[in-house]
């Protein structure tokens, strides 16, 4: 049995980002760049206006003032999108709009909230722009030849914007991981069956689903399988063609029934750690393979609905983050609250409580929800945070200060 | 020009979640639950073993310890998923896995840790367990007909589990929002294109539907709208056909060519509120619009892309939220950290300023991009976080504080 943070460090170790692949603009939100990108074009790539109002030589409005307008023919409109490359000429103005492009010999943008005009073909001006005033130059923003994005960036909506002002519309990403869910045991039926006794339905299945979708995960899908190691041989070698996890809930135990750790070993992975000093999910089981130079990586979660849950977040999350590219989310516990009501807990290992905590004034109190068990998805769904009490701790006391974090 | 806050105010005031819908359970996942859902079966729904180990009568155990194990011939094998509803003779035990259901006339689990069979007829037990002990009892987590999920609670992967265990596949939740993206302006091309002098490529269009997909707004497209009223018009009726929310990049300003205003009025919204005390993204509008008895809503944002970003996460988010019958997300700037380097801005304006943020010992140390511009999407790209500068400040100076969040 290994503590939480040796199995954390295991899994760090041993799992590295995807190799990179080409992805569309549309399809590349949230991931992570696997080259730098350098500039092909400036940003802006023209000087134009960053207001609406007129195109003035600056010079010709020297005293311009609110009892002192000056006023000016206006030669032209350029508006957003024209493609007009015509000057301005001297002592006159040109109507221009925002993103239009700045005529030659304007040298600054008289804003309209400082103009006058009762018709097209003149303006008054009651203030004296400085040069360059509300003009935008090409390059400003993005100059061509720079490195526009970092490898290893995430591309945020601001990311996405800018590669798309660049035209950059396949990108060099890191693969989305591909993950298959496996629940087992003999006693699980699909969700959408009655239950006869001794048969639950596969809640697993569907949840763990549900987590990796919001973290990200492109939609997986899950599979039942019976508690017989031909099956689930079957079954992951399957899984392997084209997964890069898998994730098994249920038969990673000690119970005779329990083939998950076998399978794999007969399949050719490495078990990496099989039992965690946590509470729930001491089962948890972690292990590698090598096919073909690429890492399969297997997670064997415990079969009982609220542990497995527990371990995908604090310990397969931080695989599945490695593998996109990312710095690891590493579980954070980095709220604190007062505990209302006493529990007691195994002292040799860490155990993760489940508690509704309510803040009131600037403190943060909880209650742990009582009674609390692995297979108790009642009890997990009434709770809003999962708090962390230590390895050593066997008594936690009303009082006591535990380490907490939102469950979302 | 209102307050940002006003203008959160009135979003509020005015966006209501949306009709509830059947969805089945795997389109469930991180939504609301649109009524209260009441347990159909007990969970567990029999009395189960929560370890692998041997059923028992404890009486039958009395005075079992290390120096003084008890033998006892075993009657029967229940796995998880058995059906046998065998009961316990006195005086034998069966063997029993995690899950199983536990056999008629046994009151306790004997664990295997505490147990030795060298063969599968007998086994000695050197501890005598508690009545009850190891025992799951039937409806202990939930109990048939009372409250098992409340209405307007949102279904995070425990939830998902519970609803599955129930046999629950289909469920009322709250209508996910439709929404379509109009990119205006005669500069826009589409990104895959290249740009002729005067015109940009369209980079609102695939920023937005990225900000949306990654608040869990199902993928949106967006389309391109040259500068003209009639076609405007045209193609916001069309994408009032089936959408919730109209989401327009540009032609919100003062302009001549600014049509957004005036072509929602036309149609029938009524403005609740246009231009913003805020820097960038001044001339925000919200509308709503009646049709047919259900609410639509209209958002004009500036077509800077920078300012429609930021409008997009401050305001248009928390309608979003609202109308996915979530409590909203207000914009939160709980963090706060000292300034770097100074700055000035607009005092008649609450503006967000962007910064590359670092954490150095217990505080966080802001440093100001510099400049800084509702278009400059390489600035943006280049801050990690977004602080915030209350109307009435114009300027900031080296070791001011600031609230600021992660751009994430």
């Amino acid at each position: 049995m290994i503590t939480p943070d040796e199995a954390l460090r295991i899994i760090l170790e041993n799992v590295k980002a995807l190799p990179e692949e080409e992805a569309p603009l549309s399809k590349a939100n949230d991931r992570v760049l696997a080259q730098d990108l350098v500039a092909r074009e400036n940003l802006p790539s023209f000087d134009n206006s960053a207001m609406d109002g007129f195109a003035v030589r600056s010079e010709d409005l020297t005293g311009a003032g609110k009892a002192s307008p000056v006023g000016l023919p206006v030669q032209d409109i350029f508006i957003a999108g024209t493609t007009k490359e015509s000057g301005l000429r001297s002592r006159h103005a040109i109507k221009i709009m925002t993103g239009a492009p700045v005529p030659v010999g304007a040298d600054a943008i008289a804003i309209k909230e400082t103009t006058r005009a009762d018709s097209d073909a003149f303006v008054e001006i009651n203030h004296q722009p400085d040069p360059g005033d509300h003009i935008r130059r090409a390059g400003e923003d993005v100059r061509s030849g720079d490195l526009l994005l970092k490898k290893g960036v995430t591309l945020r909506p601001y990311e996405i914007a800018l590669l798309a002002a660049q035209g950059l519309v396949t990108l060099p990403v890191i693969r989305q991981p591909r993950i298959k869910i496996f629940a087992t045991g003999d006693e699980l039926v699909d969700p959408s069956q009655d239950i006869s006794f001794g048969k639950i339905r596969n809640s697993n299945g569907p949840s763990i689903v549900a987590g990796l979708n919001r973290w990200g995960v492109e939609p997986t899908d899950s599979i039942l399988v019976r508690d017989n190691a031909d099956e689930l041989e079957g079954a992951l070698r399957i899984g392997l063609m084209k997964n890069d996890v898998l994730i098994i809930s249920g038969g990673v135990s000690i119970g005779d029934y329990d083939h998950t750790k076998a399978v794999l070993e007969k399949i050719g992975f490495q078990i990496l750690f099989w039992k965690v000093a946590i509470k729930p999910g001491k089962p948890l089981l972690f292990a590698k393979f090598m096919q073909a130079g690429q890492p399969k990586y297997a997670f064997g979660l415990p079969g009982n609905p609220v542990s497995a849950l527990v371990c995908l977040e604090e310990f397969v999350r931080v695989a599945l983050e490695t593998l996109k590219g990312h710095k690891p989310h590493y579980p954070s516990y980095h709220l604190k609250g007062h505990v209302l009501n006493s529990y007691v807990k195994p002292v040799n290992r860490q155990q993760y409580i489940f508690c509704q905590v309510q803040r009131e004034n600037d403190e943060f109190l909880l209650s742990i929800i009582r009674p609390q068990g692995s297979a108790m998805m009642g009890m997990a769904s009434r709770a809003n945070s999962l708090a962390v009490a230590p390895i050593g701790v066997s008594h936690i006391q009303t009082g006591d200060v535990l380490s907490f974090r939102w469950l979302k």
